[in-house]
């Protein structure tokens, strides 16, 4: 493994270092997939906990591994953190060849103000991560507390921000959970694919929680480093896992439904179809006579009115109501010429 | 182990079934704590796979268990099913000495529409839980899809539901992810214990994710299987764990702040304290003396009334401010006098 | 689940406890594999710590389970132990279909003393089990200590064993850990298919080693609780695992080699084959010329004389030696027609 | 994290890669354990799979790691592969303050004939290792395969070895399972600490076992993979794990008995004792007594006689007896004039 540490901006103490494993000469694929640490510090430093120990437990999962030491402290004004996170994951990408990696393969690992950063990076970024894994992050308005400058990350969130993996502490006394709760509800509303964990108790910065960086009391669930192997897992089921021939695809897809698609389908939401006028009416007799012959499966028409079932897909509504699978290809086939308005 | 089938009311087909395990002789500790699990099913009826798969979990670690098999179909009005919960966990706690186990240990376990009745159980029962492992639990109005008399248990939520376990899938196709965290939202906002685990993808209604019981091809997290040893090991944290003299004292407490509390302290959070007139009054000038001295590790004025920090406990703000441990003792035998209004 | 307790022996005081799921109706396989549970205790008494929480975890696995009470004491004069094994497994398979079970995937769980019993099923017994598991079980002499006339199970061990579980304490102050071993090495003189794991800390009797039946305190290495969901994935790789139409493939095969079948083939070791005289005469100029041509890859003739290859099978071999995989075949079909004297 | 290549020997292509890491600036403890990896390859290579994958394992658990690529090939001529260790074990030792480790915290992690090497190293070496791990190591005289002048572990063994974790394939197809167990027998024999775990099947030269080294198909074991944590804990419990000021006492003793002291106490095991004359002088008439106070919970003297306790250490053996604790402390004062012959 190569170690090499590259000065990225000299007036503001910026820097990309640089943990590479060799073309793997024991799998045939020769490159691997790559994560770009981004240390917490309250935007006034970068914590060393969440640097190393970060970066070596993706290096041991076969990736090759970034971290980068943006600007704080007084150099903190936005956007200069993202603009060191551009140039970073620009370097990345560009070096991509000579660096062994998937230029389409890299997710950034962000902890508090970094997990802000890495948020931001996934949410408002020109040169965006493929998969966000956000741990004990500072959202919304709260950033102001520890970066007066610093946007507020939840409501950039849209069908365009790739998968995130969130983790924090239920009792994290500096960053509330909620911070946490809105980020996943934003991912949600924009049906965008996302995995969490948030653990019963523990402190705020708990890093990979080995006792080599935390201490093990009792105030710290023990179940917390368990992040570390699941994010990891949850990697590789939206980037690919190392395969004979390099890598696998992925199983976990970007999104849940074509709610975000050009046209629509039957994977859209019961709720978003019915908000297509060209949908609603073209579907209103249809389900009418579904429900008719289904015989109480879907619900009766004034809860269907009151959006009882908004976030089911069509698809899945007819299957519970039994209609048969050649009907629904039909269905879907006309759905697929109506533009997703 | 003693297995048997209490008929509960014969007219709604209810039922408890009781798994009885002999006290322990081979530890000092002679009673047990215990589990009621309540299946899934739409309310339409009680699903097998979340009956015995789950007991069986709970015994294994050395729980008592019970599974309520409640009213369904046209006897699903409400309040039966809920009368139901109140008639066997009333049974389950007059009986407590007899069956061997701790009256104060007991938490719900319930999945889908039976994860409904168990957070109804916590948050609106005349006998509660003592905690509550909801999966794939439905919440909020989503409930009247499959039970159009069921209560929304969302809105009921407040400081003295007890602690819970929440789980389900990202891309749950029957019972939207929505459900899971807009529960868990309404713990944190009433400073409720809680753990929570959003696994990426899978199907609804996977119960124990044991090969037994749900089929374990490419479209099924492997990690979802976790959450049964999860909750265990959280049941521990929370009721406490089995020691040589009996149990040991619970590691996780019930609140994170003192925000419920009758009196004020310094463990109520920072936005809790401003809505009380009187603390508002008395902090100001000493917040103002703190800030000046602590030289910006406190946030500008002007955020912190933008509410920045409202959900920070005050002795956490103040111990970042650096401010000596015996102050904040004075402080918080000062705030004790005032009534949480 | 029906819980059940069958007298076998009133005299003996010998009993079968049944623990019989439903058919699964959640899965379409409809039967499922089953344990039989032998205690331990010294042959003096049928250990409760080692009676239901081992029944519970294979239960909770989906496995039907069966707990034997054995003739201890004055009773335990062999064979009497053995023979109500065999009553027991001779009941369980008679009413296989009654109880929803493989009668070809039943597995004897033994521990301490009732690990002697389950090594003795499998080695001497008439209605053997097909797979089984062995916990600080009790071999060779050293049974005597507890049991005068109980037999030296190593011994008999040949390749008609079916495979092995074993699992123990390197620190058991009753049972030494050189019992695990020379069982061991007697399962793979004879190329029984087998899985172990000493755990370098522990006591003697630790059960599954969960909270409810071990005091987990200093003395207990934290690793040990893991036999049990490692004995789970055992059973499922050498009986094969739930699968939608029934149980799928084994994937651990019962022998490594084929040193114990009728005819030679190339998946015979090298010791092995040397041993047959037509066999030796046959492959001598082959593997000379072999040699010759491998340069070097194949040891010199004189280690080869010496046996340090012995354990290898000549498939193996061949293949490091770069012979080409059709020759290997001609080879293969040749040593086919010498009986495996 | 520095990473570094230092040849120790340039003629014979020997050199020690050294990856450090930061004294731990987040914990007190400013000094880390360390491991020297020594990968495998028959003494012919050192495979890059058992390199980097397995250093990397160690580092992310907070130590320090070193590889060494020793010589193989023609150089590989004994005892010039364990020179090359005396040499790494040497430098590091020597420079342990500047490389911010503990000196007496080093184990080495061998595979196949690395794991040769490192046993030479903890058997025969001067400068030995505090523990070693030994994944499918070769051992006896199978050695002579791949080096034809390596010498024999097995009969080395002795008190004086560390710690050993052992691990393989049931099925290794190049390094018979045999190899293992009886390297598993000596330390048993010579009373040493040891963990072992063979697993049910899997291919020869897994290394760490992830999917990034190790294709994952349907031949390799899902368990084997855990030898990689396995170790981690085993050596926290016998090294010491990190805690607030510094490291924590091992858990784990190097020895089980005192059998290898120089003078005899109750903690020697029973066979041994009655194997110095002078303490089975002594203790004759007193086990007579305790044998027939005890009632039978002592074996038969003929069966004592016949070594079925041999391997149980006396303070068990009168425990068991129900002989009081002053007693036993009585007896062991006598016991500790006797010197161990």
């Amino acid at each position: 493994m190569r170690a090499e540490t590259i000065i990225l901006n000299e007036e503001r103490n910026v820097s990309l270092t640089v943990y590479l494993q060799e073309a793997g000469k024991f799998r045939s694929g020769v490159k691997r997939p790559a994560v770009l640490v981004l240390p917490g510090g309250g935007y006034q430093y970068c914590s060393e906990r969440e640097a190393d120990p970060v970066a070596l437990s993706y290096l041991k999962a076969g990736f090759q591994a970034f971290i980068l030491r943006y600007s704080v402290g007084e150099d903190a004004v936005w956007p200069n953190p993202l603009d060191d996170y551009e140039q970073a994951m620009g370097l990345i990408r560009e070096r991509a060849e000579e660096w062994n990696l998937y230029q389409d393969k890299i997710a950034v690992v962000g902890f508090s103000a970094g997990g802000h950063l890495a948020a931001a990076a996934a949410v408002m970024g020109v040169n965006r991560p493929n998969a966000a894994v956000l741990g004990y992050a500072v959202t919304g308005t709260d950033v102001r507390a520890c970066c007066r400058t610093a946007p507020d990350t939840v409501s950039a969130v849209d069908g365009s921000t790739p998968p995130c993996f969130l983790f924090s502490s239920r009792t994290d006394n500096v960053v509330p959970v909620s911070n946490t709760i809105r980020f996943m509800q934003a991912l949600a509303d924009h049906d965008v694919a996302f995995e969490s964990h948030i653990y019963a108790y523990g402190p705020h910065g708990f890093s990979t929680c080995d006792s080599a960086v935390q201490a093990l009391d009792g105030a710290v669930c023990r179940r917390i480093s368990g992040w570390v192997e699941d994010s990891i897992g949850w990697l590789k089921d939206v980037l690919g896992d190392f395969g004979t021939g390099g890598m696998t695809e992925p199983v976990c897809r970007w999104h849940m439904t074509d709610n975000g698609e050009t046209f629509l389908s039957v994977d859209c939401t019961f709720g978003h179809l019915m908000g297509v006028p060209q949908a609603r009416t073209f579907l209103g007799p249809i389900l009418a006579k579904v429900r008719q012959e289904a015989g109480g499966v879907i619900v009766a028409e004034e809860d269907m009115a009151a959006g009882v079932l908004d976030g089911m897909k069509l698809r899945d509504m007819l299957a519970y109501a039994g209609v048969p699978e050649d009907f629904v290809a039909k269905l879907d086939a006309q759905l697929s010429r109506i533009p997703n308005a």
